[in-house]
């Protein structure tokens, strides 16, 4: 290629599209027809492209900046640290490693005790699964259909979603069972209560075939997230901690996406008062200021390794430069009641929500819990005939509806019939409502534009 | 636990051992008996730890601190990046994004077009295996015995060493073969070509045996790293490419530690003139400072794309405060001449290390290229045996050893019976003797200690 003459050099907008075009692989996509927007600024609960045009970031980019960006806060942590010792090796003692651990300590469950930090959400699942195989000297993993825990061969062939298939043929002893999908459920139930019930005697059943003592861990998104904010019924996730209590088994609650205040709680499983014995995190510990995740576990598991060997390891094992990010965000939730106010905007988003079902023809479903929803849009109310087929969308019907509301400033993403609306933690009331509105207002050419393809 | 009562004070250093102690879980250990030394400093080629003693990093960390501690040209990149824009979802174009990848591109072999960056190196193993299968539409994946790619499900699977045990029962498809581990092959050979011979031989009847229509890539570290500094005999490298020609597959070269000027040039496949069709990398691309890794893939590889959905993706995808670190760190390989110092300095090590070999009677082998050297510790120099045995070490003999280093201010770490020595390149004529003479002085007492483990 032609050598970049001055490398200290800023790009133009030009050089920006042109090089990222020439030179970068974009996630989840066929190269050829990507024009990706040139982002140039990003503030609070906005972003701004190369045109100056402002955004609404409503799914807090990957459902990870809770604090919102360009966090004064956060930003200076990480100078102060980028000055003092940015990175050592994971072997040594440092000084902000050992404080985030004890402060993820401090906000888990009464039952956590010790901390193993990874880079992301794919490497926490990935260890966690390693840590219950360890702990329990199993090998069946049991994951749920329509859940997503990461594009690794381990974390991938978790999810129960057709970004597992790459990761194929499988990895023996992971086993899938059905999630309470209620919307979609082939059968109806009279409550929340009797769903539970009936998911849970049929996970029984399957662990009961599959062998309950071969089974290491059952591992589910709290609150699943990718796949459409499926929300667990009153019941279920205390019955999965009591299937694995009666089994020896080890309950791993992903919190990547739900964790860090999205669903109103500091976790996901505190709204149902369930103790898991592991949480794995990422995204919301720094919000993506610098990449951390990491593997939150009980005391029970934390004292199988005081003379077992933890056979986990990552060069970057609680990296200092994210540790402190880590702790300045902790901060920022604190000092600014992020929790309480994810909580009290929730129940805005969530009446605005309703009415939006309401007026809106296109609207199957919408699932909300704190800032974390989904809008899950379907040809036929009726019927509830999903808007593009499982795992396909050929026509790219989503994505122009994605680009009908970033047309606007409303921007999210969307997977399968479902779009995410996850704004920042730092939302008021004032900003919920304008995004709302547009997002109430585009729904309309959205009813229109779902009329056309019935057609 | 007890709330940590202002979140904004320093912690001292007995607090920062206790909850280092309490609250972390530490990679590859048992956790009662470490104690890990806190350190409080890092600049250069050398850490302090709180005692105030000055250690030669002579392991470059994880050999990943190519530039040393503390370069001022890194830090300020991140701190301007901090204030900038940290992050920006992976589907948006960013400066920062662009001018690496094409810096990236600009470094790498002139057949190679494009780059997937991720966090580590285990995510860039698991990301390339992924690509590979895709573009071949094949299933198995052949990698070697002694080789080390990661921790992760699929970059366990591809090592070839103890690590990968709690990722099994193994993933269908991955197929080991033996590596050029020429000092303790069964059989001795006359020439390193002969060798290659012998080694490309049996891999090409392997590969017949598994299917050659099945196999979707052959990967090797480009110089074996962790599991002891195996480079590869002349003609190795270049015969695994024709075999790949010959039956459509891709060669992947794991360069996450041979990369980036370790072994005097940007890449180690360079060596021997070797341009593989995908590389991973990660460590000296930032250094890290900030966690980055990557997957660059030939024209060939990137055209597929255009057209086939990459079904790859992370959050923290080419993260912008990683490639401002990252294109910072290149312009220091380039303004300070380190990849020709890696060479240069190379040579005085590679002579050290032969005299050592010379001296000390616990010297089976040394091995060494650039700055990526290894010392083979043996009960026996004539019949070569092991100083510990494969895959085990109950008596801590090599953290012992490493102690007797550590405590003289020479920090290495080692794997099976191999200390591993890997300075970061900056390092000088005055300080390489130095170090080395401590080095050369310690030995005398490993020779008297191994001497008292045969008794």
């Amino acid at each position: 290629m032609e050598v970049l003459e001055d490398t200290e050099l800023d790009l133009d907008v030009d050089q920006i599209r042109e090089y990222d075009k020439k030179y970068n692989l974009h996630s989840w996509s066929a190269q050829k027809n990507l024009k990706p927007l040139v982002i140039t600024k990003a503030e609070g609960i906005y972003f701004w492209d190369s045109d100056g045009k402002k955004y609404f970031d409503m799914s807090s980019q990957l459902v990870n900046v809770n604090v919102g960006h360009g966090n004064k806060k956060i930003i200076e942590a990480i100078k102060r640290q980028a000055d003092k010792m940015p990175f050592m090796g994971p072997s040594y003692a440092v000084d902000v490693r050992a404080k985030l651990a004890a402060r993820v300590i401090e906000k888990a469950p009464d039952n956590m005790a010790k901390v193993f930090f990874t880079l992301g959400g794919s490497d926490s699942n990935e260890n966690a699964i390693k840590i219950a195989k360890m702990v329990t000297g199993r090998f069946k993993i049991f994951s749920r259909y329509r859940s997503y825990h990461g594009a690794s061969f381990g974390a991938a062939n978790l999810s129960g979603e057709p970004r597992r298939y790459t990761c194929e043929p499988g990895i023996p002893g992971f086993v899938k069972f059905f999630d309470p999908y209620i919307y979609r459920e082939k059968i109806r139930f009279e409550s929340e209560k009797e769903a539970s019930k009936f998911y849970l005697s049929k996970l029984r059943e399957q662990l009961i075939y599959e062998g309950t003592d071969k089974v290491a861990a059952i591992v589910v998104e709290s609150v699943t997230g990718s796949n459409g904010v499926i929300i667990p019924p009153e019941g279920y996730l205390q019955g999965i901690r009591k299937l694995c209590d009666e089994f020896g088994i080890v309950m791993v609650c992903d919190e990547v996406m739900a964790g860090w205040g999205r669903t109103g709680e500091w976790f996901a499983c505190n709204n149902w008062d369930v103790k898991p014995d592991i949480i794995t995190f990422a995204k919301g510990i720094t919000c993506g200021y610098v990449p951390l995740g990491g593997v939150i576990v009980s005391e029970k598991i934390a004292k199988f390794f005081d003379d077992n060997v933890l056979m986990c390891g990552l060069t970057y094992n609680a990296h200092p430069l994210a540790c402190a990010a880590g702790c300045a965000t902790l901060d920022v939730y604190d000092e600014e009641n992020l929790i309480e106010n994810s909580k009290k905007m929730g129940v805005i988003l969530g009446k605005k929500l309703e009415e939006i079902k309401k007026k809106h023809s296109s609207v199957g479903d919408v699932r909300y819990i704190g800032l974390f929803s989904s809008v899950e849009l379907v040809k036929d109310r009726e019927t509830r005939e999903a808007l593009v087929p499982y795992g396909k969308d050929p026509d790219g019907i989503m994505s122009k509806i994605v680009g009908m509301l970033k047309e606007e400033g409303f921007s999210t993403y969307s997977h399968e019939s479902c779009l995410m609306i996850a704004p920042p933690l730092i939302i008021n009331k004032k900003e919920m409502e304008e995004a709302m509105n547009i997002f109430d207002r585009v729904m309309y050419s959205i009813d229109e534009f779902v009329k056309t393809l019935k057609k």
